[in-house]
């Protein structure tokens, strides 16, 4: 089966959001069995989506839409649909009914012109919305085989509810079971990308002969290992590929698929068991957030202090007027101090401490903006890493949390 | 001139990650004057890259791929591109020099095939790469007029000052100067979409006549309106759809284009000037985090604190005994104490507290999951809220906060 998505929207094309849909969506289908073949993105004009769905129903057994189905001047889809397959549009009783009804339910009149998302192309099947007032479609060419168009709201709390449980057991249902396949991706730190390469290239290779796909993904301070394989064979080729690469990385490997370096952190002090406090300054509650981002934190995580001023450093985690005043807030001294004063204080095993310079102001001699000092006090000694991270204001407050995270995990897998 | 954009990664169709550079490169075009007409992102393979070059080429004026020109082995567009053009590849000698300096500035020794990235069609310009090893590359096509092909690396780092630096400035001189426009979001919050839509619909309607063009975006809670318009008239009917809309929307309206809640709510504060310091438990630290987030947030921002565990809540901000046993941590009196502990111990002028229950486990009798308290704490006296927000933990995380600094900015408006 050949799938296609089409997103809709001029926002896109402006760069004004990021398209949310394409990942969600391309996840849901790969992980059914389905890799989507191509995406598409253009705006919200009737030339436009006339277009992009005339290829791709040239193209693919299933064409996914998402967007202009609302009820806004820009919102041109169920249109010029019906205009593609010269198809009359007629009011749904029920998607009327139902759109009547969640203004009510709310207490409000339905305001003016929100009755259009309940015209549908003759033919075409209604899928409720349960979510909002836009009901998506699906429509069938009348080619053989029949290629099929779904066309699905742009709000991803309607979106998401709506092709999990009307989208997804359709094309089960529909199209031909895939070829089973295994995808599983390693998430790595601390490794380059190359040196990754390097280091798997060899040990994987009958593997690739046997049918293992392998591709990288980096970002700063980590690289992704994705291997996939189809058939029978797949998941022995994917288990024994990450088996290889576990041996070859070793502790550079913090989790696979969807884990994050926080996930990875909770879950190796929940095993001791131990906890954790965290005293922030230029993170500013970054590191206590994705920590507590992770379901289940509440049981190795005490708690943070924000310490954005330096009578808060004092008064809360007790670090001494003298060191600030020696050393500065920004400092060796400090981030020890704070980290110790968060361990004692806040009653934990482990503590993380962050001070640093997270600009676009704030540089002083000899401290440039993008410096920090990252401490982890432990129950034996504290130690405390500099870092110069010379990036944008929320990538420094990214990096410096990954690197605190990181310090951490090192210390409770060695 | 007709622009085009090719995201190439198996990453993406397989949606394991977001594709950033699509909003990030249309938003620098759209800002230049060229907005984008189509994006398309299809898998490493030889194949597919070569069939959306060649028909994006066939469409278009500029064509602007992005990844692929990595070391490993599904880096695939140097290649596929060089054989589509029918050009050979030889190795740049300044590109090889650079890779060799890259590793050996290190400390390291190059690893083995990473030269593969010096190689180049030949007649292809190069684009030296500052923050990474692989360059880009720019082709024309043999037609009359050319048509453009600029190979981008993937790795945002490494792209995005290669773009801002080499690719829009020669754009500048090779295309025309397009139609002066003008694009101004609205981000407002409070009000639905279809019932802006009608405060404003009757209010925009001779400007729309005159050429303004609106669209409108939701997200839980939100609702952007974004107005475009293009020649001589541009700036004015912006302008004045800008101050039309905000008579009908009044503080609905909290900021324009990459306006963020918490910028608007800093900007009150600095402005008063007054104090802000919160206390999170089911947040975690993420409305702490979203405040300093902003540049400048020091000057108003006192602290936080993340208090997860119930002896924390007292210790750190006096929520008294009595108040816990008998209501709950999660509870109204709770949030109360917690806003006035954090305004009194912190040393602010106003304070947000928030408890609830983020989930997916913690419900107990009479608080589902997704119950939140939101305590407002100022010098004259408390206001706390109650919301239930059913969403995924990360999504009830960003809701509640959104809630939070929501109550504050009411607040600072009114």
């Amino acid at each position: 089966m050949r799938c296609e998505i089409i997103n809709t929207g001029t926002e896109l094309m402006l760069g004004r959001v990021l398209n949310t849909h394409q990942q969600w969506l391309c996840r849901q289908l790969a992980d059914a069995g389905h890799a989507v073949d191509r995406q598409v993105a253009v705006a919200d004009t009737a030339d436009a989506i006339v277009q992009a769905v005339h290829e791709a129903l040239g193209r693919a057994d299933l064409v996914v839409t998402t967007g202009g189905l609302g009820p806004t001047s820009d919102d041109f889809t169920r249109q010029v649909i019906a205009g593609l397959f010269g198809l009359p549009l007629a009011e749904d009783p029920a998607a009327a009914a139902h759109i009547d009804r969640w203004f009510t339910d709310r207490g409000r009149v339905p305001p003016p012109g929100v009755r259009v998302q309940a015209l549908v192309p003759a033919g075409a099947t209604v899928l409720p919305n349960a979510h909002g007032t836009a009901p998506g479609l699906r429509l069938a060419t009348r080619t053989t085989p029949p290629r099929w168009l779904v066309m699905l709201p742009g709000p991803p709390r309607e979106l998401r509810p709506m092709f999990l449980e009307q989208v997804l057991p359709w094309i089960g249902s529909t199209f031909p079971a895939p070829a089973h396949s295994v995808c599983r991706t390693l998430r790595s730190t601390g490794i380059g990308e190359s040196s990754v390469q390097a280091l798997l290239s060899g040990p994987l290779t009958d593997l690739v002969s046997a049918g293992l796909e392998i591709g990288y993904c980096c970002r700063p301070g980590e690289v992704d290992i994705r291997f996939m394989a189809r058939g029978a064979e797949a998941a022995r080729l994917v288990a024994e590929a990450e088996t290889r690469s576990r041996t070859e990385l070793g502790p550079a490997v913090y989790g696979i698929d969807d884990d994050t370096l926080e996930a990875a952190v909770v879950g190796l002090l929940a095993r001791r068991p131990a906890t954790l406090s965290v005293a922030e300054s230029c993170t500013g509650g970054l590191v206590a957030s994705r920590i507590t981002d992770v379901p289940g934190a509440s049981a190795v995580f005490r708690g943070g202090a924000v310490v954005y001023s330096n009578d808060l450093k004092q008064q809360l985690l007790g670090v001494r007027g003298e060191t600030l005043a020696a050393h500065g807030a920004v400092s060796e001294p400090t981030a020890r101090e704070m980290a110790e004063g968060a361990r004692r204080r806040l009653g934990s095993d482990f503590a993380l401490a962050l001070t640093g310079i997270a600009g676009p102001s704030g540089e002083t001699a000899g401290k440039p903006v993008g410096t920090v000092f990252i401490a982890l006090a432990t129950p034996a000694a504290t130690r405390v890493e500099h870092h110069l991270n010379r990036y944008d204001r929320g990538t420094f407050k990214q990096v410096a949390s990954q690197q605190a995270l990181e310090l951490l995990r090192q210390h409770l897998v060695s």
